[in-house]
């Protein structure tokens, strides 16, 4: 068993999102066998790329408030959200707020 | 896409808990295809049973306080804690303390 905090996970820069980083928390390094969780932090005036993927994304929100841009809609979330966006459907998480928003962002490994 | 809060989810006893409740916040009837997101609240002199299984959990620790048990030791977990359970791993989720446990449990969907 592996037990730690999120704290103490450094956090790299994600180079194709603005003001954005990343923390892989349970990857293949900690064993992960089918789901990998990772913590993002979008930052304010920050967001990640408008783009689609043939993998899903569960999502809850921890901290702060942000948009999630969908093909048919614009969600406004804050902590207690939770997301699911399906393989091929196009999305990106924007932060037109004055505080940093947090959340895990789970997929799969393959 | 799918976006909800979870207080608009209900929470459902777990029986073989003790003072435990779950909800299901990303499980097949929202479409997912290979883990389950799930919300447990573990209330103050709570506990579920000290059990393995073959699936791995991953976890994180949204509110309060409590212990996870497991073959070799006891962490003290909280906000922001976040544990890898492999599979065939003895483990427990305790709460001693005085307000309630709240953590995400995702597992894989088979």
């Amino acid at each position: 068993m592996i037990v730690r905090k999120v704290d103490e996970i450094e956090a790299q820069e994600m180079s194709e999102a603005q003001n954005a980083t990343i923390k892989i928390l349970i990857g293949e390094k900690e064993g992960a066998l089918n789901f990998i969780m990772r913590y993002f932090c979008i930052n304010p005036k920050g967001s990640t790329p408008y783009h689609s993927h043939d993998w899903e994304h569960e999502i809850f929100i921890l901290k702060g408030k942000g948009v999630i841009r969908g093909e048919n809609a614009l969600y406004t979330v804050e902590a207690g959200s939770f997301a699911y966006i399906p393989p091929n459907e196009k999305h990106s998480f924007e932060n037109p707020f004055d505080e940093p928003l947090e959340f895990l962002c789970i997929i799969p490994k393959w």
